[in-house]
């Protein structure tokens, strides 16, 4: 097994598609720390009610709650969508690492900003990593709610 | 006793006051239904060691969960301090009704990348309400610091 991009982005949609037979926008997130799995999670925003509980939030304090630090600058974040505003600012201020992430979002995601504004100045960027899958698990979830 | 902006605005700066006496940045917000105050936090950020623990993330989720929605499109949030990014991002997508803050926050205010990029459209935004008393607060707080 190799513990690469591909394959913690494989269980970060993984967590994806339990969102999706949750009634939840299926996105999913896990945080890396040493090439080991710290913490995973997906959207719970109609779950909770609570907007702020995407997956990229919950993994970040979960993963904090783990390493007993707000810091995550040597953890590596796995999204399967591009971060929005907020939880770019949330990554930010936890100087993550990197960050990896598959589809683009080009109505929230926070890239439409510029990087350089939103994310932390040393937090690396990977893009489009699995994001054919995540794009179409996406696709699948918006069709079926409009049926 | 007169309901306005003063004095919710003073509940958000005791708040901010409580956050001060336990060594977090002294940031506090109220978040306000019908006139009645159906939530209060203060940043936690060191206590939780989660940099997601400021004051209007807490007033929002805690806010979702008395309404039981995670809109807050009738609610107002006043804060001591001109929101961050990922606050700002996070009163988007509850659709805040109107957002009432004291200091603003040049290096990491959301205003710095414009309102209408981040803000929901609808959101009004009242600003300088208290902002000398925040001010003077924060600064206090950051001299002690350094001492």
């Amino acid at each position: 097994m190799i513990f690469d991009d591909t394959y913690y982005m494989q269980r970060a949609l993984l967590q994806a598609k339990i969102a999706f037979e949750l009634g939840e926008i299926p996105v999913g997130a896990v945080l890396v720390s040493n090439n080991q799995i710290i913490a995973q999670a997906h959207n719970q925003t109609e779950k909770l009610q609570d907007v702020s509980a995407h997956a990229e939030i919950l993994c970040l304090t979960s993963g904090s709650n783990y390493l007993n630090s707000k810091y995550l600058n040597q953890c590596t974040l796995y999204v399967t969508l591009e971060p929005c505003v907020m939880c770019a600012g949330a990554l930010a201020w936890a100087q993550l690492g990197t960050l990896v992430y598959a589809a683009p979002d080009t109505a929230r995601g926070f890239s439409r900003l510029g990087k350089g504004n939103i994310l932390h100045k040393r937090t690396k960027v990977v893009k489009d990593v699995l994001a054919q899958e995540s794009t179409d698990l996406l696709h699948s979830f918006f069709k079926k709610l409009r049926k």
